[in-house]
C-alpha cells in the first residue's frame, strides 16, 4: 500500500501549477522558502491532537514526477509555454523536511513539519501534505479520545462502508490504529500493514439459514477457536442469546468456551448488555466476551459505561471514520521565512484576527519534561538556531500574557522534530505502526490527565522564546499593526 | 483514474470472508441472493439525495480478483482452507446489478440498487459498493444544496487540502461536479475526467514578492486573459483594491479588463464585497468579477446572499468536501430474497424500530410525471414482475398511513433502474461527468421546489405497490411482529 506507486502528482490545487510558472519567470525561481505545517484548534474542543501521515507525505514525496500525460495535459490548458513544461519534466523535490514524528502528541500552532525548499518545489507539494496530514491526524486524534472512553477495553474500527472513498477507510484504519484502536474490519490494512483485521458475520448470514440456531451452529463448527455471534437479528434476549448459548455448548469445547463473544448492534445497549451478562453467566459462560457496536463515539462510550454497561469491546463505526462530530482538522501551511544567497529573512502574514497571525522564521520545537513526574510540561517554541542550556533554569511566558511567568527547574529537554528529507534525498525510515502505535501511548502517558481529558481540558502551554517573540514583535511593529 | 487499477480487492470487511468460507462449505454456496442498496434518510435534513459513484463500483468489480499476494495474506491468517482459497484464486463477480444512474434525485428506502449473484459474490461486494455510494452521493447531495443555494453563481470545489485522504478529494470532485459545482481547485480531476480546474495565487505568492502591487504586476503580465487577484493578505479595502486595480489598469487591455476577477479568502464577506463592488465599479472595472471563499456552506451563502453581498463566485472547501454538518450518508446493503432452483423466497430484516424494517424481495422502481406541469409527482416500489398499465390510472397509498391515498391520472412513468451486470458482464456504458451533470440538472428542474428547499422541505411520495405491501405484511404477521 504505497501511495507513491499511483500516479498522484497533479493531487495538487491547480494553484500551485500558476503559480509555479510564475516562480519560473521571475527573480523568485531559485529563492528558497520555507514553509510551516500548523493547526490552529483541536477537534472537537479537545486538548491535544496526534500526528499521522508522514509516511504517506514521504511516500509521495519520493515518487513526485510530471508524467507524459501530465505534461500533455497541462500543455492542453492553453496557459503554460513549453520552457516551464520543460522544466515540470525534469522536476524533483530537492529540499529539506523536518518533522515531528508520527504518533507524537501535538498542540495548535507549533510548526509540527517545515518544508525548506525552492519555492515553486516548497509550494507545489503543499496540497498533498496538508490533505495526508489533515486526514490522518483528524482521525487518529479521534481514535484516541474514542480509545480513552473506551476505559481500556478494545476499540476495532468498523467504519470502511462509512469513509470517504477508499482511501478514506485504509489510511482510516491506519490513522485509528496508531490513535489507539486494537483492530479492524478493514481486510486491506491487515495485508498492508499488519493491523490486526477481524470480523464474523452479518445479519445476512443470519437471514441466510432457515433458522438463527441453524446459522449460529454452522459457524461455530467453522470457526471454534473464537467465534463472535451477532445476537440481534430477531431478538437479543428472547432469541440471540439463548440460541447463542445453545450453540457455544453443544459445539465449542469447554476451553473454547472461554474465548467466544457476542454482538449487539442495535437496541438499549445499556439496558441489553447487563441482561446478557447475566443470562451467560447464569449459563457458565463466564469467558463469553461481550461486544457492541452501532454509531457509537466517545461521548456514547461514555454514557453507557457510566450506566454500567456490561462491554468488554466496542465496534466504533462512522463516528471514528469520518469524524462526524467535526470532521475537518485544520492544518494549514503557510510561509515563514525565505532565503536568498544563504540569508534567511522571517515573513509574517498579518490578520486582523490575532489567531491567525503567524509565527515568523525558520523555527524548532521542544518539549519540557519534568524530572520529578517525568509528564510533559510545556513545549517551546525557538528560533532554528538557538541553544538551550539544559543545565540552567528557563523562564518560559504565555506569548498573549507575558507577565504570565514560570521558571521551568529540575527539568529534561527532548526536541521533536527530526530531519526527514535533506537536499532532496529521504534520510527517516518510518517505523511500523505497531511502533509507532506503542510511542503514541507512550506519548501519551508522559501527558497530565487533565491534558487528554475531552472536554474542557487544561490548556497545555505552547510557549515561544524570547527572541522569537522579539522577532515576531518587530515584524508586527513594522507592518504598522501594533 | 481507473478504480480497478488498483489492487482493491481485499478493500472488504473482513466478515465477507469469514462469511465467504462459510457459504462455500454449506448448502447455501449455490443460493443466489438478492441485496438492495438504500438509505433511510437525507443528511442536514434534506428532501432528496443525488446518486452518484456507478462507474467506480463497476471499475471495482470489473477488476475483482484475488492476487497471489493476497490469497498469501489470507492463508496466513490460519483460518482458512485450501480448498477454499483454491476457490478464491477463480473468484469473479458472475451475477447481475440494476441500479438507478449517476445523477438521478433519489429518496429514502428506494431500492437504488439491486445486487443478484451467488450468496458469496453478492456478500463480497458489500462494503466498496457501500463505501463509493455512501461517500459520492454525500457529496453529490451536498454540492446541490450549496448550489442551489448560490442561485447560479458559480461555485467552484476548492476542498482538496481538507479531505479524508486522495481519493476523498479526487472522487469529492467528481461527485461534487455532478451535483452542481462548475469547477474546482483539484487538478487530477480535470485530467481524469475535464472537470475544470482553476485557481490562481495562495497568499504565499503575494508574500514571496517585496510588495503586493508587485506579486500583482507579476501576476497580471504571466495571466492576462482572465487573473483573479487575492486582495486579503495585508487589508482588502486600503491595500487590496487599489493595488488590484492598479495592476488591471496598468497590465491589462480593456478586453482583458472585462474578464479579470479578485478574490476575497477572508473578513466579513457582505461588508467587503459591497465596498469592493464600489471601489471596482468606481475605477470603471464593472467587469470585475468578486470571488469569495473562506469556510462556506449553503446557510453561509444564504445569509450572505439575503444580505445583499455582491458576489459572482464562490469557492467553497472543506465543508463540501467532507460534507461538515453531516458527513455520514447511511446507505445500507440488505437481504431481501434467495433463489433455489429458480425460486425466489422474499426475506425481511426486521426490528423494534419499525423504519428499520427492509422492504423484501426483488423490486423495481418508478416514477410518476404528471404529463401536465412535467414534474415527478411520485416514486412507486413493485415487485419485479409487476406491469403497470400507463393508460389507466394508478391508486398510490401512503405505506404507513394507508388511508392517505393519491389516484395518479395523465401521468407518464418511467422506470428509473437499467441493468448494469448480466451474468458478470458489464452491459452498461457510464456516461462523461459532464452528461452526468447535465442529466442531474434535468433531474432537479423536473422536481417541485418544495421538494428541493434545504429546511423543511416536502416529503416526496415514495410508496409501495399494493402487491408489495401485502407481501411485507404478510411476512411481519408470520414473524409475529404485527
Amino acid at each position: 500500500m504505497n501511495i507513491g506507486k499511483r500516479e498522484l502528482t497533479l493531487l495538487c490545487d491547480f494553484y500551485e501549477i500558476t503559480m509555479a510558472r510564475g516562480y519560473f519567470h521571475s527573480k523568485i525561481k531559485d529563492q528558497i522558502a520555507y514553509f510551516d505545517v500548523f493547526f490552529r484548534r483541536v477537534p472537537d474542543g479537545g486538548g491535544y491532537a496526534i500526528f499521522a501521515g508522514l509516511e504517506q507525505i514521504i511516500e509521495y514525496i519520493k515518487a513526485l514526477k510530471f508524467s507524459d500525460e501530465d505534461i500533455a495535459y497541462l500543455r492542453s490548458k492553453g496557459i503554460f509555454d513549453e520552457e516551464f513544461l520543460s522544466y515540470l519534466r525534469d522536476f524533483r523535490f530537492t529540499g529539506d523536511i523536518w518533522s515531528v514524528e508520527e504518533g507524537t502528541v501535538i498542540f495548535p500552532n507549533e510548526p509540527i513539519m517545515t518544508v525548506r525548499a525552492p519555492a515553486i518545489e516548497a509550494q507545489f507539494i503543499e496540497t498533498f501534505v496538508l490533505l495526508t496530514i489533515n486526514h490522518q491526524c483528524l482521525i487518529a486524534t479521534k481514535a484516541s479520545r474514542i480509545t480513552r472512553a473506551s476505559g481500556g477495553r478494545a476499540v476495532s474500527e468498523f467504519g470502511a462502508r462509512r469513509a470517504h472513498g477508499p482511501d478514506a477507510s485504509i489510511y482510516g484504519t491506519r490513522a485509528a490504529y496508531i490513535g489507539g484502536c486494537s483492530s479492524t474490519s478493514c481486510t486491506i490494512a491487515d495485508k498492508s500493514w499488519g493491523i490486526p483485521a477481524g470480523g464474523t458475520m452479518a445479519h445476512s448470514w443470519i437471514q441466510m439459514f432457515d433458522s438463527e440456531y441453524e446459522a449460529f451452529e454452522a459457524y461455530c463448527r467453522l470457526y471454534p477457536s473464537s467465534p463472535t455471534l451477532l445476537v440481534d437479528t430477531y431478538d437479543v434476549l428472547k432469541s440471540g442469546i439463548p440460541n447463542a448459548i445453545k450453540a457455544f455448548k453443544s459445539c465449542l469445547t469447554e476451553e473454547q468456551q472461554k474465548s467466544c463473544a457476542i454482538r449487539i448492534d442495535s437496541g438499549d445497549i445499556t439496558y441489553l448488555t447487563k441482561k446478557v451478562r447475566k443470562m451467560l453467566d447464569g449459563a457458565g459462560l463466564t469467558g463469553c466476551k461481550i461486544v457492541v457496536s452501532n454509531s457509537l463515539d466517545e461521548y456514547i462510550i461514555r454514557d453507557i459505561l457510566t450506566q454500567g454497561a456490561c462491554v468488554d469491546a466496542f465496534g466504533v463505526g462512522e463516528r471514528l471514520v469520518t469524524a462526524r462530530s467535526e470532521p475537518v482538522f485544520g492544518g494549514v501551511y503557510k510561509l515563514v521565512a525565505v532565503e536568498r544567497e544563504g540569508k534567511i529573512t522571517p515573513k509574517i502574514k498579518i490578520s486582523e484576527n490575532p489567531i491567525k497571525i503567524t509565527n515568523p522564521d525558520f523555527k524548532d520545537l521542544y518539549r519540557f519534561y519534568s524530572k520529578e513526574s517525568g509528564k510533559a510540561e510545556a513545549d517551546l517554541i525557538t528560533i532554528y538556531d538557538e541553544v538551550i542550556d539544559e543545565s540552567a533554569p528557563y523562564e518560559l511566558f504565555d506569548p498573549a500574557h507575558i507577565w504570565k511567568r514560570k521558571l521551568m527547574e529540575n527539568y529534561t529537554l527532548r526536541r521533536l522534530r527530526v530531519k526527514i528529507f535533506d537536499n532532496g534525498k529521504c534520510v527517516y525510515t518510518s517505523p511500523s505502526v505497531d511502533k509507532i502505535r506503542e510511542y503514541c501511548q507512550r506519548e501519551l502517558s508522559s501527558m497530565w490527565d487533565e491534558v487528554l481529558r475531552f472536554e474542557n481540558p487544561h490548556n497545555y502551554y505552547v510557549d515561544l522564546s524570547a527572541r522569537l517573540w522579539d522577532e515576531k514583535h518587530t515584524l508586527l511593529r513594522k507592518k504598522g499593526k501594533i
